[in-house]
């Protein structure tokens, strides 16, 4: 079975926005063991639309349109699509009792234009939304198996509302196809490395069918293993056996493990908690820590130590080593960690002074110069690196890098 | 002149990783003049490459391809594109160079596996890849005037190569377009009513050509303005103007602007300093305040006070608070900010708890619920706020209310 996305918006052409409905929709697809075979993204006018629409449907079996079904003027993917398949739009009352009650209990008089949201194709199954006004509609295509799904932009409409009715008509129309998908994720290794070391063992498994992939990430590898039909799962495990048997101390995670989840686990396997003294990443283990459910029963808190004056006060940085060593330097990452840890009462705590630039860097510190310390009843162990990224990468390479270092320790204790 | 980008990857079509590159090349290219007309992403393999290539070359003048130019065995976008405008594949001695270079450098053997990068289609311009080593390339079409653009798929190996060699060559083969755009951005007001409070001032100038876009974000509506030809910067600049008049304060930034970039434009004016203290937030208030560059001007720091205990001993909330009201009350929420101003000596402070889910919700405060803070010279504010969306955009959004309340004060201030 062949599934498309068409994802709408001229905003997406424009740059505007970030299309996440992409990896959204084809991660819950592959799950259900369809994997989306093409995804286009095109400008909300009718010409565009109905092409990739007409275009689609010559290829695909299930095809999910997203965007275009709200209330402004450029909000006209269910017309188009009416007009292309030749169905009239119909007021629905159910339709319109939602938009009058979800305006109701939010104290707010019905906007004029919601109205338009009321009018589906004839024939067309309704979903409607628990996170805003504008409908989900599906349509079988006259004369074929093919459905037409069409949902909404926002993704916290789109996504629950995806799971509600879109998975249950996926169940029913079309037998569930087997499909399995596994990714090891590495670390400290380059990518062209990675391959050279796995796909001699691999290569018995992939004449069975095993499909390998890699792909560079900000400081990891990601190895994909898939596999179709009924031996998909056997075939997956033996290929994860092997790439675990050789890549094992750098392999950190699994599928969408991120560092920050693998922490957070084995904090809470080894019951320990966790203190942060943060400089040059502004907060951003933090949040990378906070995002993760659960975190609060680990994680006591940290500081954003960004003046100096923070540095002493909260952490306990000596005003001495601040003078003699300057802020980005391993005196004053050790005793940041050190304090952290002492002043949150935790079992560990992570240090990071760096300079993240555009400004800031000297010859001796260029921009991108990193100090990482570890504190824990052991001691504090300090380490310097160079990540001579722009601002928003290099946060997010020190941020993975310092949690990496926990994550290590975690494994050795 | 039509452009449009070919993104192949398997790791995109599984959802495994995030399609950054077409918001990223859109507004590149929007900002040159020429809007993208088709973004199609497709699985790494040939026949899919190919077809997907082969349509694009039948539709539009420029194509820029990502992906699929690295050094391991799901890299075959060079070899596919070589195949099927007949070309022949030639070793480079200038990548050849990079490449022995690039590894010489860093201390480490060249892997076998970079050889294929050296091998390029006969009569390709090449670009040397900084920051990796796999060369972009850039094929004229044989008896046209159109363009095929081949780029690697790591974004921080796209990136500059795009700016160094890209940018030029469209300069060089393709006129100038006049393509303006200006992005308003509100908040406080749904996308219906922004729709019904402008749309009838912007016809006349809707009649001159002006295109106009609603985007319903987190916590914000964007309006979009649009023109091209030599009247394009008149029609947008009428076009803002009226939209200011309209929604003046509700709009808190333009095009690219987020609201920290905004918070910390105007603390600086102001000369003001910020403290947070942050608990279901996690660090994200912090995070998005230091990816702003030079925040260290205006940022004094925070505390992530995810503990009772770091609530207490960090920004002085006393115990007694927390156990008469709770953690997350509009008592404890004043004590944060006020403690958090004293303990930095800042001259604002935001503070935020609540309840971030999944778990952790009552029948009296449910998950959603949050106290936000500011405190200044005059005192401390607290509002209270339900937020009840996932984990991840609970934070999102509970971090916006608290920067736009700090905007609206620094405004009336």
């Amino acid at each position: 079975m062949n599934v498309e996305l068409v994802n709408t918006g001229s905003e997406l052409m424009l740059g505007r926005v970030l299309n996440t409905h992409q990896q959204w929709l084809c991660r819950r697809l592959a799950d259900l063991g369809h994997v989306v075979t093409r995804q286009v993204a095109i400008a909300d006018t009718g010409g565009e639309i109905q092409n990739a629409v007409r275009e689609a449907l010559g290829r695909a079996d299930f095809i999910i349109t997203t965007g275009g079904l709200g209330p402004t003027s450029d909000d006209i993917t269910r017309e188009l699509i009416a007009e292309l398949l030749g169905k009239k739009l119909i007021e629905n009352q159910d339709v319109l009792a939602h938009i009058e009650n979800f305006f109701a209990t939010r104290n707010r008089p019905r906007p004029m234009k919601t109205s338009v949201e009321t009018f589906v194709p004839a024939g067309a199954l309704v979903f409607l939304n628990r996170f805003g006004t504008a409908p989900g509609l599906a349509m079988k295509i006259d004369g074929t198996q093919k459905w037409l799904v069409m949902l909404p932009g926002p993704p916290r409409e789109l996504r629950p509302m995806f799971d509600e009715y879109v998975v249950p008509l996926l169940k029913r129309e079309f037998a569930d196809e087997t499909f399995v998908c596994r990714t090891l994720r590495s670390t400290g290794i380059g990518e062209s490395r990675v391959q050279e070391f796995v796909e001699a063992d691999l290569l018995p498994l992939v004449q069975r069918g095993l499909g390998v992939g890699y792909c560079a990430r900000p400081g990891a590898v990601d190895v994909r293993l898939t596999a179709a039909g009924t031996d998909a799962a056997t075939i997956v495990r033996a290929g994860e056996a092997v790439v675990q048997r050789i890549l094992g101390a750098n392999i950190f995670g699994l599928d969408d493990e991120e560092i920050e989840n693998v922490v957070v686990r084995l904090l809470k396997e080894h019951k320990k908690t966790l203190a942060l003294a943060e400089s040059c990443t502004g907060g951003n283990i933090a949040h990378r820590i906070t995002n993760v459910p659960g975190a609060s029963e680990i994680f006591l808190g940290g500081v954003v130590s960004y003046a100096n004056s923070a540095k002493e006060k909260f952490v306990g940085v000596n005003a001495k080593t601040l003078a003699q060593h300057g802020a980005v330097s391993e005196a004053v990452a050790r005793e940041m960690a050190a304090g952290a840890r002492e002043r949150f009462g935790a079992d560990f705590a992570i240090a990071v002074t760096g300079i993240a630039g555009p400004g800031g860097g000297s010859a001796e510190k260029p921009v991108g110069t990193v100090f990482l310390a570890l504190a824990s009843a052991a001691g504090v162990t300090v380490e310097k690196m160079s990540n001579p990224w722009e601002r928003a990468t290099f946060k997010e390479v020190t941020a993975t890098q310092a949690l990496e270092r926990l994550r290590t320790r975690l494994l050795s204790t």
